[in-house]
């Protein structure tokens, strides 16, 4: 049985079961190659004319070794580094305002990485005086470079939000749907390339902010099959789904941020140089779900777009790429319950989300036999007595959890919280100038130094 | 109220009950100058004479900035830093040799970091065969360099007797005493000097090891306050209670490994060089019992730890300080159970440990007041309840873990195991060389970095 990973074409790969063969795969190992020279070079290079800002919501320190060990390849005695373990550069405090404690939301720490301004947790792109405040991309915008936003959730979900218009709170998604068509910088869009979900508050009964693009010269697509169509000639605005799109475990591509990415890598090269915003959105959603086999496959997705960037830094060395976190999500923790194990082996083979897996579950015939399909694996005794308390009247919350209850045990996971927690998150980098971003950093100095790039470029 | 902080004569300061004002205390800006223009210049440096190795056991990734926002003044909009931040160089992977799986425990990441070879889960010094490996304390010792050993557990608990001995199994702790004793390099001891706890093990029925050391020409100390009457003409050994010193908490001197650390550094500047590692044992040890107050406690006296090799370095330019932890411990998370907070704060008066604090409740007429005396703050309706639950029978354990809870509710902080987790553990350093440590390693890498710089510099 083979698992087709899809996307662009130089990452099509065939891998097996477990995924471990990517490490043996011969264009993997080239990227790789590639990626440590580069990144022994980097301080050579000059100012980059392109930079790239990867935000995985949620993605706290514990994710990146249990990502690591998901993809381990059972067969070696060796474990297999992931492309985050070659590029680590450091780590990000992500603390709001005080007025907010010392946890953050994606809100105000989108924000502060946006603008270099700490906020109050809610505020999108305005100061703890709900003041607008400028970001990155709108400098970029006003030094006249192309500028994009590529997510998997709603374009004006937190992060993309905070890095293209203001809003006093970010639960205001009409108001920040209007903002993304109303805002100018120097009588330009904001953003010239936007892919994601969004059509819930883009295209409403009191206005059409879908039209209102399309009118003003926008390419507009809602399928990610109409991606490779794409002209440089004219802006682009891709919604894909109502809020969010398919979890990678329910979408038809697993890897479609990665797919997504690849297509607007090609339509933002060009002469002014580019600022390119990249969420894995998901990675969160998953934590605050508890959900460890969905965050491993958002996870993939993001792993196999950071592998793609590291290739296009490549081929264009005048491009600088930061990765980092905005806070962790979930209190994921890498074992757990006094036992010394973590055990991803049982993840490998879960088919769907535990929210489609839980809806199939309430109406199967034979439960047990339908969840290990699902889950790739026999149900022991306790798994089965779980199963015997479902019923048709059970909630659809009690199943799901009666699944991920299952692949936490099986796997030995920890989560203390569906909230986020305040451990610093992981910078990764490759490219032209990454060498400023080494050591501990506050997460308002990864903006701070973006601007910095952006100003001595323009200066020069 | 104040505390007053022990330990060497730099370091003597008093601080108010929040320990904020250390923050502007003018040595320690001096110091932290001093270590950030040696950080930069690091990279010019020759190869270090004296190597000093730290493990602070069980200090995963989320103790860092939970200590952070422990140290933080309340008074100012930012958040201080603290001297960990100011030193970071990367991350380091913690997992055994595959037969243990990704979970590793203090004997076989000890003897990773010792010896650079991966071994089994309760391994001391040896591989999956069981047979002894060398480590960068053996080859110091036989390029002629001066060797020791600072800890606040016994000297032969997992950590230290991985770098000192070998066997194969980590609770043999009378047979890795003898080992202590037994074991030459090159004809000679293997340490020149060892300061911790050990008693129980050192002077048994069978072998009173303390007495074999004495005759050998050892000095020996049973108390802390004997550690300035130390010659330099002559082996140390410095057995301090019988498996372990006192918590933080608890002791008479909170800063107890510097104090240590600070007597040990004047007993090995040699012309020789030096290999010197430092535990800070019992952050482990409060991990495992979830012990969030004793936690941070611990992290105090590392942090004056590493102050003080900083402080160091300056003086002694051709030393290298490597900082890091061997796992993590507890599954710690730096806020709970989806609130949005961690308030350290309510952990800044505690008095005493909760094991010392569970023993007085016990007994005490009037539990509110006594536990609001060594709390430092009012208890609220809760808390009054979950006191009248103990009797003068309930289980000491019981009492303890009520007065945790209390702890852990009103800061917020979570936890998901009694036991270890596979996250990467941060990598800190200053000094000669400390480049070569940049990124993220494998816990193995920074024995195969030491036994690098210790071959390099003997062929000089």
């Amino acid at each position: 049985m083979q698992i087709i990973i899809k996307g662009m074409c130089a990452l099509s790969v065939t891998l097996p079961l477990l995924l471990a063969g990517c490490a043996s795969n011969n264009s993997d190992a080239i990227v790789k190659k590639m990626g440590n020279e580069l990144e022994n070079t980097a301080i050579e290079t000059g100012l980059p004319k392109n930079i790239i800002m990867v935000v995985a919501d949620g993605m706290g320190p514990a994710y990146i070794p249990a990502f690591r060990y998901y993809m381990d390849n059972p067969e070696t005695e060796d474990v297999e580094s992931t492309v985050l373990d070659d590029i680590l550069v450091g780590t990000a405090r992500t603390y709001p305002a005080k007025v907010s404690g010392f946890v953050t939301d994606s809100a105000a720490s989108a924000t502060a990485l946006a603008s270099g301004v700490k906020t109050y947790n809610g505020a999108v792109g305005v100061d703890v005086n709900k003041q607008a405040v400028e970001t990155v991309m709108h400098r970029a915008k006003r030094y006249g470079m192309k500028t994009g936003v590529v997510v998997t959730s709603s374009i004006i979900h937190a992060t993309p939000a905070s890095y293209m218009v203001a809003n006093e709170y970010r639960k205001n998604y009409d108001a920040l749907a209007d903002s993304v068509f109303d805002t100018r910088i120097d009588d330009k869009f904001v953003a010239d390339l936007m892919l994601g979900a969004g059509t819930l508050n883009f295209i409403r009964e009191d206005r059409h902010i879908v039209n209102e693009f399309i009118n003003e010269g926008f390419q507009y697509l809602d399928a990610l099959e109409q991606l490779p169509s794409i002209s440089n000639k004219a802006p682009v605005l891709g919604l894909f789904a109502s809020f969010e799109m398919p979890w990678a475990l329910d979408s038809d591509d697993p890897t479609r941020l990665t797919t997504m990415t690849s297509s607007a890598l090609d339509y933002m090269t060009s002469d002014t140089g580019f600022f390119l915003l990249v969420e894995a959105s998901q990675v969160d959603w998953a934590g605050h779900a508890n959900d460890i086999a969905g965050a491993m496959a958002e996870m993939y997705d993001f792993s196999k777009t950071v592998e793609l960037l590291r290739a296009y830094v490549e081929k264009h060395p005048d491009t600088l790429v930061v990765i980092t976190a905005d806070h962790s999500t979930g209190g994921l923790t890498v074992g757990a319950s006094g036992e010394y194990r973590w055990d991803p082996i049982w993840l490998k083979g879960v088919k769907a989300s535990p929210v489609t897996i839980a809806s199939g579950l309430k109406t199967a015939d034979d439960k047990t036999s339908y969840l290990q399909t699902q889950l790739g694996f026999e149900l022991n005794n306790d798994e089965q007595n779980l199963l015997s308390l479902i019923t048709s009247e059970s909630p659809a919350r009690d199943v799901e959890s009666i699944v991920k209850r299952i692949l936490d045990k099986r796997s030995n996971t920890g989560w203390t919280t569906d909230g986020h927690t305040a451990e610093d998150v992981y910078v990764f980098g490759v490219g032209a100038q990454i060498e400023r971003f080494r050591g501990q950093l506050n997460n308002i100095d990864i903006a701070t130094k973006i601007f910095e790039l952006l100003d001595e470029k323009h200066a020069q």
